[in-house]
């Protein structure tokens, strides 16, 4: 219902006037106008509306988990709001085919007009990583100073306030940790898998034992293979090994809850948070995707190191790439999933406490 | 746990010798060699490899629907398995973009060569449409003749005979029907909702009615837009009037079974009922999408008509993209929403059928 | 070199405070919060950045041919900038599959709050139309209003301003129509393409004539298609048939050039400009298929007609899919290309003219 | 004209049987069936139709290369032949989000079938690597041994046989070298070239030396800069210098016309030479992307690595995407590209060897 008689117009409504009045080239204002310097304004604009984009719907999500309890009405639209940001950032990745159309003479035309100004010092990029979980000891130094060193005093002192509460991933990490089903009555997921992880590994090397296929050196290689399967596995069932290891960011019990999840992910109350965890997998590698590509872009138009030689700007961006993963617990967990023919049956009691309610006694 | 000595080898497992030597240029036969012809051939047998996948998938999905009872288990992976065919189709529309590379002259060295086989001959397509849901009469004749009539006696037969059970718009159809909770205790979804939309409709009457910034004619637009809205929701309301109206393919029950889902999708057993209803809008807008590019690459490829004239492949193409749509049922709903504000509570005893067992009472 | 001590910082440089404070809610001006009116903003942001960009890179297409003599070195840049806005063209169809993860019940929460502003509104998607050469008259009238009747009358007069000199589809037609080679010296493409066309119908003729493999009717319907395929070749050959015709919009002398370009585009003066019709009918092509999946999205929000009844703006926007076509002639030249075997050689002289001037002559 | 009484019918011409028929799960001969499978299976077949098409193209771009004298005329094709190669890679990585829709538990019920086969036996994506220009010497090690231990004798043997003669990248290398604009009459494009940067690094001292924005610390890192690039920029102009360095792959020649080629690409005859180097670059740059996209999903079925620890698939796969690299040549040019207003301008005589003939002689 609109009642106003005039009603409101498409450009007021967008604000066009302040958007597209934003677009200030350098080399317009010092006389030696560069074609394309609008391209990698308009692209790093765009950039920027989808970042804010991407903030406003983190924030949605982190509401969800940061209250005492969290509601299951609600994971529905965490799983919606997390598949919004994973196409986000598919869409995002779209622009460099947009921004590779600018060759690097083109570039050179208005590069140095741009000093020291550059790409690090998005805060609103900041703030993503570190919203997700990245953290500050988590990042790579560039030049041996800290990463925050070229935002300016406004911004870097943004991006500490915003970081003192938990991230994403701590709150991800909380609530896992909070799975009443690994532990349900007497029922100790823990115990049930570790015993089935033995059997397996136990019926492995009696099958390798026995093989006639193998020969000697074949049967020692598949028996090393196994034992070393042994070793791996206990970093999932043990805090001590789990602490020693090193490089985990979750808590065991949180690991455990998101390899159960991932196990009997069919039964109802696991679908969506079984969506929700590849869902930040997802995010998390498309976020690596871009990061490697806009450095391969970089690469292109500043140009590529020969021989040997120190660090450069495309180097840092290609490293971070792989360093500033953040869900990569999420990833390890595969070693240690186990093949649905060995998975233990969840006693009827589990399974019937993640059944909705109307299932077997639809007038409740 | 592989325990032959030598194990596989990676061309013998995907039948490398079979697959690539699969392509047979008729211009190269006729000693008249072409060079586009091999693109010509590897993106149609790439396409056919998507369409036994896409087969495959749909397959599966169709066995769940087909037991007697679908257990809330496996809804989760029919979403899995409708995704991944709307993730198949995203990258077929993408083959367009490689074959566009052929340019309408490098057509023209081999096109008369290939007369009259053609795309329309493709029976995995065909079968693909028709397990959606596209039945013969709704499909638009070429040339006054039936579709199939291109089909050579093998094929027909087979389509006819893949075409005798349910599809899975049917099943779909079924499945809806079956909704509990649309009538459950003393709770009737269908009353409900009409109250609340005559309540809406009357209170934006009032509002109309009483505002100053109104004139006589604004006015008047206004209160006949109501009336007109009353009237278009009759049909989700009555029998009656949803048979005349024609053009459903749902019963009525079901579609207001999917309005239900639609309008209470947060609750837990209605969020993964509420992805599979939106995944099958993606395919089938995705292959609507497909139909159009086809149409377009197509008409650039043979010459565009101009002026008044018959038909042509492009223009039933074209046409096929509006009107061999499937689900149009489940676009069509949209027009039956309401505003969450004016949205009904549930009974607390609805609610609670939908929820997880382990909620209220952890340890049941 | 930038020799300022401090420099310049991203923020400032890119506007951002301009930039991210342009998004005004309505549903949160109102106190009414909807989630998704944000997303809704910052896709329409963005695509307006982008229509910004293309109007910016169309503006120094057409000034090129602009000019009394159009340098040849300039070819190479118009290329590369058409293929830069059909790259921008494929992000802006990409931003649907993010704008369609909102549902249309998240749509309903905001959308009479919009009333009636509407994409109709967007000045600048009508500047890239009129620029690229839809005529006031081409466009689809709606509900029998001139489609210009929603702008304002400040956007109305500078459409119509932007719309006094000639569009890129005129200075295309001018510029096809002062192409050298297809009379050069004593060459005429015209007499000598007839010649090859006439002749490969005859040949046609006879082949069809003594093929035992034909019965009668197979012949008729063979000789049929030979003599229509002769009337339709007129078009290209004979003023009064291109005239009555109608539907054309290029003159026949650009038309016949156009064709010439397509035929011998491996000539070196041919490249570019193969390249560049080319390019022009991926921008129509991909601008196309923008409007027809817009079309989809919009019958997704708000719902699809069923049965029969009056237009709705999802009819309109996908009748104007394929009525605002713009370099529709360039698709509809395929129906008169001829296959390379049946092509005359061009005579020495032209295809010298159209070498590079070192080729023969390397210090000249 | 086909004047065959039936024709060719669309599954003969695809032969479907054979393409179709090729499908053969381990799992479900070893009856053990896994439903993912097939997909794993088509999206492998998939790849190796285009890879085959991609050989095949590159098969005529390097019988153009391999001709004496490579026709003017060809490289429009070549240009439009690795466009299409480019186009076929984009396609190629649009694969994986299809086979990321394959979870990690998923994959498990198939994946010790499979041992030892594995993506590194695709003797076909060797070819390609090779073909481009991959040297044996180029590829990183696996575990220590040579890449091709994996593959079986036959396929050694026809790589090894597919590897003898010149690949892409040497092709390109004797063509650049054979650019006869760098030496045109008295023109020597490197002395050229050569005084432009120093005079533009001079100038640049200059403007440092004198301006009093900047403090004696800042003076000295602009200076200090300036003698970094002086540096730098000799191995482009030095033969000792450029083999000092190591790491080129082109020789001095062909490098110093690859710079040509980029700083006078509106120059008639060099406009498509550009197009060509910059396809060579988007095609080692997609190729690149699509082995680290590869990697994460490897990742992410297999496991991540935490902790220290030997190298795994994984590493292997994303330590190749940089090493592999084919064209590096061509990305490091930029670092030795001066802005367009300190570059000489060609004398006339050399430019205008570079136009059409026609252009100042219509009738030659």
């Amino acid at each position: 219902m609109n009642t106003s008689p005039t009603g409101i117009y498409y450009g007021d409504y967008l604000r066009l006037d302040r958007l597209l009045s934003a677009q200030a080239p350098e080399s317009d204002r010092l006389g030696r106008p560069a074609h394309d310097e609008m391209l990698f304004i308009v692209v790093h604009q765009a950039y920027e509306l989808w970042f804010k984009q991407i903030l406003y719907e983190m924030e949605s999500v982190r509401e969800v988990f940061a209250r005492p309890v969290v509601d299951d009405r609600q994971i529905g639209s965490v799983v919606h709001t997390l598949h919004r940001i994973a196409a986000i950032l598919k869409l995002v990745i779209g622009h460099l085919d947009v921004l590779e159309t600018m060759t690097p003479l083109d570039f050179l035309d208005f590069r140095d007009l741009l000093y020291p100004s550059s790409g690090f010092q998005s805060l609103q990029f900041r703030l993503i990583e570190q919203g997700l979980g990245l953290r500050r000891d988590d990042r790579l130094d560039f030049d041996k100073k800290p990463f925050d060193v070229r935002l300016d005093e406004t911004d870097r002192k943004r991006l500490r306030k915003a970081g003192a509460g938990p991230s994403l991933s701590d709150q991800i990490d909380q609530w896992l940790a909070r799975t009443p089903f690994v532990e349900l009555g007497g029922y100790r997921f823990q115990e049930e898998y570790r015993r089935a992880v033995d059997e397996m590994l136990e019926r492995d090397a009696a099958i390798v034992g026995e093989s006639p296929a193998l020969d000697e050196s074949g049967r020692k290689v598949q028996l090393d293979g196994l034992a070393a399967a042994q070793k791996r596995f206990a970093a999932i069932f043990d805090e001590k090994r789990h602490a020693r290891q090193g490089g985990w960011r979750f808590t065991l019990k949180s690991l455990q809850a998101a390899l159960f999840i991932n196990l009997y992910r069919d039964e109802p109350a696991l679908q969506l948070p079984f969506r929700m965890l590849s869902l930040l997998m997802d995010i998390d590698e498309t976020l690596t995707a871009w990061r490697y590509r806009h450095a391969l872009m970089v690469q292109r138009m500043i140009g590529m190191k020969l021989g040997t030689g120190g660090s450069s700007g495309h180097d840092y961006l290609r490293q971070t790439a792989d360093r500033h993963r953040i869900f990569g617990d999420l990833f390890a967990l595969s070693t240690f999933l186990i093949p649905r023919s060995a998975l233990p049956p969840l006693p009827e009691a589990v399974r019937r406490a993640m059944t909705y309610r109307y299932a077997e006694d639809p007038e409740a």
